[in-house]
């Protein structure tokens, strides 16, 4: 297998401006190429395209909008999952000798309908990710004992790393008691326990061993790659309290990298809600399973930022087929030693857990400086 | 680059019946573990889905229908040509080594509203396919002398291929008179020049050389691919007597399976309209430029099978995210000499030509039994 590292990346700021698609797309291929001065049109093979938007042809439109002609050109969708999904499909294109330099761009509008799948009627009334969310919450509540106050620490820690995050959709902080305090959307799950949905673009270039030194000096290696789908429905989910997809895709990926989870040194993880959070880290083994509250509790209070450090989906907003990509954004930075105040010192290797639809399916990619 | 084939296929009768997009899929998914009884479902890496559709999550539900856990799902769209492009993506998954088995379905709804370029709004009420079609067929009339009888040989040659097909949406002929008597829909093209929206479906099954052998004694080789976007928008098109990203396309495709047009056994080319079969034969180099309309008058009167033996999209029906897909099953057969009262006599080499939008985008793949 040949190897693929990120050699660049773009991002805008995430908000709820009016702008088309196409707009939004372009916005963080520009950034993209703000970045890399030695990136021109004609080196890009591969443009794909993760959103879950409705228009078409958005790959060949963003290639024509930015001045390349590229070889492969297409969308990728997968719900929330389509960035890491997305990323690992021009690893493969790189991988397999069919490209030597792609370009990945996702974005999402905050106001797009294409957002809830529809699909999963079996659930009527409840289809709304929120439900699934107060269902792990309740599970999770009465198997470990994790509390309401748990629930706001994620939030409360992650609105705090982002406000060092300059694309990020929010721009303040909350205490754990206004956390705990905000409007209940269920009886489990709190207004500010939820991502909230954003406008958000983010790009990243990715190149084979052999070109990639044209782009950086420091190249991000995927070293990782996990990917498991279990089902569409929540419905077939038989334990509430665990992410299956995210442990066999976690188990893949840690044993492609030769790592284990205590080599990890920063990671993003898909906190749609806060409890997501609390289930990842143990699901991606950073710690015992019903521990994940106090994991986080001792990040927060000793201000690791090890776990978000941009402030994840609650702090930085989610724009589904833009979320994965920024994740990988931000652990391309964190490697490259340029993540200014968000920083983690010395890291060197760094994860990424993307899901879709209550983790029916999972990403996880690891990556090497 | 590790070899992958062709290993299984399912198709379903095209047709306009009131039937859901997840149905529609399913039902080619069935076909194919009907026509494969070595196949079970976990030997399935990967599901990706080929369509327009505005439905999220497809390949994660065709998965959770067909009672599949892969590794890898998402949709990959791209218009007409998401089918060529799908299957290019699941070769490249199992080429890199991240997967063995991929199933690859398309499917398209005739009433699916997401079938027209609606950003190419620079052709205003003029953005309609057709419109590009009569931009192609008057500037090939007037450079080589094309002729609407010639047009109408490529439909009527199309119709009948279509008889044997016992797949597609069409089922009667058409005399070459009839066709140039039927309705006009602009001044150069008429109604049976055009090919129909239609539902349909279509799914095929790759495999790496090691595992292949379980599904198929006779695995059908992807020897050649190649892949171009020029654009998104018609209006850059700057000869509209060629189709450029077919030309780059098949030179790349040639090139990599080491393959020239000569070698060519039997192909599917995408017959959108009457004058894109005359112009593929052209710039895929089966014959010389201006001389397309001789080639394929000439096939029709020697009864000659060789181009779009299923009948091309004109015969078969336009499912888009299906037909790039039921092309590469037609190939399949054909190499596997299992085509029937189609069947190209000893034929050993095939070709796919699946294009998107005026030809801003084409992908070439090459096939060896």
């Amino acid at each position: 297998m040949k190897r693929v590292a990120i050699g660049g990346f773009g991002l805008t700021k995430f908000n709820k401006d009016d702008i088309s698609i196409e707009s939004l797309m372009l916005s963080s291929v520009k950034s993209l190429f703000d970045n890399n001065s030695n990136l021109i049109q004609k080196d890009v093979d591969v443009i794909l395209t993760s959103t879950n938007d409705n228009s078409k042809y958005l790959a060949n439109i963003v290639s024509e909008l930015a001045g390349i002609s590229p070889k492969i050109s297409h969308s990728v969708e997968s719900l929330c999952n389509s960035g890491a999904n997305s990323v690992v499909s021009a690893f493969s294109y790189i991988s397999s000798g069919l490209a030597d330099v792609a370009l990945v761009v996702g974005a999402e509008k905050f106001d797009n309908p294409g957002l809830i799948l529809e699909w999963d009627i079996s659930r009527g009334q409840y289809k709304h990710p929120v439900y699934w969310s107060s269902m792990f919450t309740k599970s999770h509540m009465r198997k470990y004992g994790t509390t309401m106050e748990d629930l706001a620490i994620v939030s409360a820690k992650n609105h705090k790393n982002a406000l060092a995050n300059p694309y990020a959709y929010f721009d303040k902080t909350y205490s754990v008691d206004e956390i705990m305090q905000s409007k209940n959307i269920t009886e489990d799950v709190r207004v500010l326990d939820c991502s909230f949905l954003c406008n958000g673009s983010a790009a990243v270039l990715l190149a084979s061993e052999e070109i990639i030194k044209k782009f950086t000096d420091c190249p991000v290696w995927i070293t990782g790659i996990g990917q498991k789908t279990i089902s569409a429905g929540f419905t077939k989910n038989d334990d509430l309290t665990s992410m299956k997809s995210t442990q066999y895709a976690a188990n893949d990926a840690y044993a492609m990298s030769k790592k284990e989870p205590k080599d990890i040194d920063v990671a993003e993880v898909h906190d749609a809600f806060s409890i997501c959070e609390i289930m990842e880290v143990e699901d991606l083994c950073f710690t015992q399973k019903g521990n994940g509250n106090q994991f986080v509790k001792n990040m927060y209070e000793t201000q690791d930022k090890k776990i978000n450090p941009r402030g994840g989906l609650i702090g930085s907003g989610h724009p589904l087929g833009a979320t994965g990509i920024a994740q990988i954004v931000e652990i391309s930075q964190q490697l490259q030693n340029k993540a200014e105040k968000r920083q983690v010192e010395g890291a060197k290797v760094g994860l990424v857990q993307n899901m879709s639809a209550a983790a029916t399916s999972s990403t996880v990619l690891i990556f090497e400086s």
